[in-house]
């Protein structure tokens, strides 16, 4: 069971009409957890754009168990399940009360503003180990 | 009844428990009007950001009289009813086989990259014009 | 200044290409602060969907003064304008940090399953009431 | 190069600050092209419903080669790569004036409202194996 990066209740317009949540809207919690991810190892992710690089997302992927509904409480578990020295690959675990309910994952790749893979700032790499030292369940 | 400036089929997503198109939604919609008629009257918006200036959002409002359902097709009525120097106002009509849905309006100012006010660009202001003058429900 | 209903932090998936919040996602803010106001008064709102009743968003409008950007916190602040027997209104007000972003409002109808007009609930109207008396700020 | 089920040109509100399509939004696209899929075999999916059945989402993907942006007109390529008794598997293609920009692929499950998994209506599965014999590009 992942650490929970963050918390959410769900809104009113993230259902749809078989009363659940829509099944897209779980990518905008996946990266909410993320910014949170970010934010909890003390690495601002707004550095790295101030350096003239951005991380992209290359590919996700999603598999639901159970629905969550209207009003619900969400945790959002995070975890860096892989890091090379250009991409990260994110696993993230929705759940509600514990209970499971999506499972999912994000690559993402380190480019330069011309879309160029450039390697990951030491900065960056160096926060992402300082989170693995600290045992926060980062697997680098 | 305005002119339909663009047809649209309700997704899956812009549904909410309630099984309607969540209120919400129409501004998108709006908003597909507005680029549909910029390009009716051979204006390309993104020269306006090409000479340093953008519209911006200053006020919307929407009222709702009959809900539109998951894989309906609708019409988006646009029209100016309003233009100063450097502000203009559409109005908007939602409609399902000639029915009446939503009414809407949007104010758009024009402003520097700065965010100042400015006037329109002299191509803008013309362009409005000669839509104006060939009678397309343009009130300027 | 509406005393904060609910705080959320802007995601990114809720900016657009200007930077900025898109200005149609803060109506998903002010359905947020509406669900949380609510809660804070104590009243269920799945009670009154049991008693085959719901309410129905009827008009709403926005005015943008400032903008947000990705990752700020923002306050929602949330009052009941109006309050008729089968309809009221809220009123709102999104804040960074004190300074005023965006101001709004909704009008919601009670309606029956069938969507014919009806009044409210008792209990609903006296939620409402003890929230006036209890001095939230709110104006029956 | 998968045939194209649905055609439409990105909204400003699906853009981000990164000025491309939000990666979340691709599964939009991808209903969109299911839903002109079904439409275009002559299955109205409204049938299924009526019958006690649905069609959820089990799992998703998508993989991202280069990005969409504001106002380009996309093709939303759609093929059925998996069709079991109780679920099925689309595959995607977007493109833009033929280049590949994503692909993906979503699994659905047939269940009944109780959420028990069920084997598809007969009349379901006839018009996926005449999809197939017309050689729409369908692999059953």
């Amino acid at each position: 069971m992942l650490p929970s990066a963050a918390q959410l209740r769900v809104r009113f317009d993230e259902t749809d009409q078989m009363q659940i949540v829509h099944h897209g809207v779980y990518f905008n919690y996946f990266e909410v957890g993320r910014v949170e991810f970010f934010r909890s190892i003390g690495y601002d992710i707004r550095t790295m754009e101030q350096s003239g690089l951005r991380l992209v997302v290359v590919r996700v992927d999603a598999a639901y168990r159970r629905s969550a509904r209207f009003d619900e409480l969400l945790d959002i578990g995070v975890d860096v399940i892989d890091v090379g020295s250009a991409s990260l690959t994110f696993g993230y675990e929705i759940r509600r009360e514990g209970e499971l309910l999506v499972t999912g994952s994000t690559r993402l790749a380190c480019v330069k503003i011309n879309g160029r893979p450039s390697r990951f700032p030491a900065d960056f790499r160096q926060a992402l180990e300082r989170a693995a030292t600290s045992d926060r369940g980062l697997r680098t």
